[in-house]
């Protein structure tokens, strides 16, 4: 009988052949979700298989992409064990509402740039056709393709190495490159460039298939955590905005290598690149100066997409791919906010939505009587776990989720690791959850022991801490583990960003002239994925308290959806400068509404 | 009273303050041409001081550039001399046709390049369009102008440096430029890029005025002096054909700088650049492998005109100029053929065309009953000077008329110099006079001393020579300088030549069902400028013998001339590209009829 083993947990044990991993998993004790209840369906029951064989099943090739499979990911509830296996779980997404019809989204293939396989004589005496316009008639072309001059360097030389039959790759009609004829599939990155992260999506642009997903740190970060300390890095000198311009095409060069290797394909494949940012990240890979939006009046040197080629930014993809860089909507309601826009069609829609985008600035767009209004407050990094003593982004071990039950609190973290400290996502639900118990009033103040109810189980009394760096609650001190306390400072920080956010979703209502009420759906994109509770957002009021949680929807990066979607369709993308056009842009900056506003949602609600 | 003296005859006198140069010159014996009668129109007196002061009549506004005027460059029937002053006296033209109307063709000003000042109020919370967004607004653009990413990178800076005034470059809709608001002129640069020389017409786009003309050797011909030599070094490797590139670009550049100097310009203001060459000239400045024109079939990489950023090849023009290069209709008629059509409108003419144009190869266009047709002919280089044992280039010293008076015949060289060698023109017009006193037959044999008429001068028929490199005549033999020697093998070389473009033009009637005799006008091109004598071109044949000799028009340096027009008018530029597409193009290589024609056209006409 074959041994398997699951990792983290370590649980192992012999199984009988021919169970599914799923089944396996049960009867070792392991959890593994199952949404679908071992359909092959939902996707949920994702593990790694690490060492051993387990051959792919049919119903495989649904939810997970070839370069996953090649990686050893598999359906559990499919995967049956012959063999000697070691199996990671991933850890497990906790409670979450997740509206599927916000996930990532489905985008009809609508490209202007294809591949044609095309054979065409040898020139002769009684046929002079220049190597173009045979080029051109061979794929039915009457006024031939355009071609650039480094394409045109090349073609001669091409057509004859293959004996005039090639693989041309035309966007629209111009002629990108010349190749063998069995040059192989073209490929399409979207890009989410962010300011502390970079994501991408590789997909096949000729069967709109995903192949592959890669990150890495934003390498840019060594010149400071937030736009701001970027902008102020790139005005020192040309030079500096040069390395930060570098520094950002390195990383979507870093993304584009590690997803291609994924899929088992060479970057020089994309042959076309689109990329989402906000205002300042896309102005910094672009080489354009930020300076403008660094200070009041916070202007853009351009608000419109960019469409170039991709090695004028010196990115290593086809040598001829075209980037496109998408609109803004101004210097601090950017390109992410466009494409997270675009990725669920909120522009679009009959509805009144509420989009709210979390991350080192809150972006906040809401749709409402048939117009789009967007603005963007400066909530601060707190919620990706920044200025938060014990903050750290959402990694193994990080504080995820923080419940009660009767004795005392339970605390989750990523990976079922030992706490070591506190991510956003922890950081919201330690709030609500400090608020339930009466731990924390509604302004925001920590209550001394004194103060505390009667009825508060001792262990969480136990917990309240007013050591050097005032009140707070200990929320991890394992024997020989880092000591987690989530201090009175900290919480004023998510006051303030969780304040800003709200403040800016009532001056927008306001400017749509409708009320919380009215919200049929709120769609919160960014730092959290689908982590968060949405009741402990509503319980702090960053998610408006008349909203129905069963109409929120995290989904998670939009800006790298709603890339992949301008990327897959011609029209999508011409949607997203329309889009940029229409939102109207609230500026909230000096406007005293706002500020009286946010003196009141820096309270929690009662 | 003031001395003038005359170069470069040395005739010198002092003359009455007051007079004309044109007065002075004919008081002191020295001829200078004054067609118009020394009305200050026709510009034939055109001279040049070299010491001494003159200051520029009214008139001289009209014929000469203000680039002429500073290097010294004077109408003599409008100059009075007040001064003492040595004066240079070009070679003077012999008698040549000149059709003015095929002169310098005067083209409207129809461009989409445009410099426009604007000033724009700064921005405020209360208007915070992006940079490009208000200078577009400024514009008065809807949709605001494109910029490419380099120009965006300049923009914020150039705007807050200015103070929101500034000049804005445009090319329709795309900026191409943003600079202080007094940032000046625009110019554009029209070039011939011969496989010999290079020659360029540099111009005021905003006025269309006519700026300075600046000419260099092409440096390619370190690898070569025709366009077979260049193709093969540039087979030899990517890098040979880089170097032949760069070549040609620094060529560009030089005339770039010298004609900008002349005009007391700098070549940063020239922001539109056309170029039109023979398609291997076009091919190598391009970086294009020229290979497949270099062997049947003869097959170019590209017809169709190029527009790009003049940067790319390697200009340093203004940073973002655009350039233009000519289409081509063939492996071997080219960009230079399409200018030169396109200068005289010879493809919307109504009238029977032949345009010929002589340079290394021998480019000829037919146009007839509605249609243009084209072939080229492998002429040689024997009207350039070369392949001539005493061939040289029409510099001081060749020998550019030979004639014959009732003694001896009479040599007539550049610069009234010493013969040091035979340019083309002389060498059309030696073997017209042989011909017609019996030196030569009509089959091209130089005739023995026994064979000569009797009544042949004696001091002609001791000019036959018959030395070690067989029959030829002595035309020039001054003690301690050079013998010049036209010989039998010279002679048959020119038969190649006239030979060659004869049969093309045969062919081309024949095509169109025309004969000699439906011909309205011949215009030359090229090599020979107006210093050829027709009735010497048609006694040789080059000339169809019944083409009316008043019809015949030497138009220079068309190709130049049609650059110009497609960089002043953005219509004559669109109607070069329907032009070479339009032209039906006859390869004459391999077709017996042009063998045949070819053999009969070698003779001379009786």
């Amino acid at each position: 009988m074959p041994t398997v083993r699951f990792l983290p947990s370590q649980a192992a044990g012999t199984v009988s052949a021919g169970l599914t991993l799923l089944e396996a998993a049960r009867h070792l004790g392991v959890e593994i979700p199952a949404a679908c209840g071992g359909k092959g369906l939902c996707g949920k029951c994702r593990i790694r298989v690490l060492e051993g064989e387990v051959a792919p099943a049919r119903g495989h090739e649904c939810p997970l992409s070839p370069a996953e499979l090649a990686s050893g990911w598999r359906l559990a509830c499919l995967a049956r064990v012959h063999d000697d296996l070691v199996v990671e779980v991933p850890a497990a997404p906790a409670r979450t509402v997740i509206l599927t019809e916000f996930g990532r989204t489905d985008v009809p293939l609508e490209t202007n740039l294809r591949a044609a396989r095309v054979s065409m004589p040898a020139p002769s005496l009684d046929d002079q056709a220049a190597d173009l316009e045979r080029l051109g008639r061979a794929l039915g072309l009457h006024a031939g393709p355009n071609a650039a001059v480094p394409v045109l360097r090349e073609l001669p030389h091409v057509l004859r190495r293959h004996e005039w039959e090639v693989q041309a790759v035309l966007l629209g009609d111009e002629l990108l490159h010349v190749e063998a004829p069995d040059g192989g599939p073209l490929l399409g990155l979207a890009v989410d460039l962010g300011t502390t992260t970079v994501a991408a999506d590789l997909v096949n642009l000729g069967t709109g298939e995903d192949l592959a997903t890669a990150s890495c740190a934003n390498p840019q970060a060594v010149h400071g955590d937030d736009v701001i300390s970027r902008i102020e890095h790139a005005a020192q000198s040309p030079e500096a905005l040069a390395e930060l311009q570098g520094l950002a095409a390195e990383a979507v060069n870093d993304v584009a290598a590690r997803a291609a290797e994924a899929a088992g394909a060479a970057p020089e494949r994309i042959f076309k690149v689109v990329v989402a940012g906000n205002t300042t990240m896309q102005h910094l890979f672009l080489g354009l100066s930020p300076q403008g939006i660094g200070r009041t009046p916070f202007v853009a040197v351009q608000r419109r997409g960019a469409s170039l080629p991709a090695y004028a930014l010196g990115l290593r993809t086809a040598p001829h791919a075209r980037l496109y860089v998408m609109p803004s909507i101004s210097g601090y309601v950017g390109g992410d906010v466009v494409a997270g826009l675009l990725a669920h069609e909120v522009h679009r829609s009959a509805h009144t939505i509420l989009y709210i985008d979390i991350g080192t600035n809150g972006e906040i767009a809401l749709r409402a009587n048939g117009q789009t209004y967007a603005c963007s407050t400066a909530a601060g990094p707190a919620f990706e776990g920044a200025r938060i003593s014990c903050g750290m982004r959402a990694a193994s071990g990080a504080i995820l989720h923080v419940a009660s039950d009767t004795d005392d609190l339970r605390i989750e973290t990523v990976d079922r690791e030992p706490a070591r400290g506190m991510c956003g996502t922890g950081l919201l639900d330690a709030a609500a959850t400090f608020l339930d118990l009466g731990l924390l009033d509604d302004t925001g103040r920590l209550l001394a022991d004194s103060e505390l109810p009667a009825a508060m189980p001792v262990a969480v009394r136990a917990r309240m801490d007013t050591g050097d760096s005032g009140p707070g609650v200990v929320l991890a001190a394992a024997p020989g583990g880092p000591r987690v306390v989530l201090t009175q400072a900290d919480l004023r920080e998510l006051q303030l960003a969780k304040g800003a956010v709200a403040a800016g979703v009532g001056v927008l209502l306001e400017h749509a002239g409708c009320t919380e009420a009215d919200i049929d759906t709120v769609l919160l994109a960014g730092a959290f994925g689908s982590y968060l509770r949405p009741q402990s957002a509503q319980r702090v009021g960053l998610i408006p308290p008349e909203a129905r949680l069963d109409r929120v929807a995290f989904v998670g990066n939009a800006a790298l959806a709603g890339a992949r979607a301008a990327l897959l369709n011609v029209s999508r993308r011409a949607a997203a400068e329309a889009l940029a056009q229409e939102v109207r842009y609230v500026e909230l900056s000096g406007r005293a509404d706002f500020q009286a506003r946010f003196m009141e949602t820096m309270h929690f609600p009662a």
